[in-house]
């Protein structure tokens, strides 16, 4: 398997682990127990990953985390519709 | 500032964007909001990443990833423990 292969796989993988969370908060609408941090740190974390990613050269890199970034800002929108106001940062 | 750097604050934020959740889960001792889909897809996909870094050579891919794995372990292991049994894979 060619190394782009299995960053694609691992890339696919760690950028849809949030689909499940964002399904279930959106059926549960309820989003008290989870840290906006989470969201805001993967925004900023895998954009740099991103940009990593073009300085590499590294389409696999690239790829993924640009969806990474799409899904967590839906995750950071959706912690501040399902969360009370004042638990949104606790 | 070098390649090195950058991946290895976009790989700090990403695999620490996970803490703030694990403190967050420890001190309200609550998970059910949780997908406990989100760690196990976690562990398998960063330690694909550890493995691509391996193949890659690239020391902040590998080192940040292995943290990762970890810290995503640990996650899974509160989610048994603060989920109702029957909620775990909803």
């Amino acid at each position: 398997m060619s190394n782009e292969v299995i960053g694609i796989i691992a890339g696919v993988l760690t950028s849809a682990s949030m689909l499940p969370q964002l399904i279930k908060t959106i059926k549960k609408k309820e989003a008290s127990d989870l840290s906006a941090y989470i969201f805001i740190m993967l925004i900023v974390g895998t954009g740099l990953w991103a940009y990593y990613g073009v300085l590499k050269n590294d389409i696999p890199i690239i790829a993924t985390n640009l969806f990474s970034v799409v899904l967590n800002g839906i995750g950071l929108f959706l912690k501040f519709k399902y969360s009370p106001r004042e638990e949104v940062f606790s």
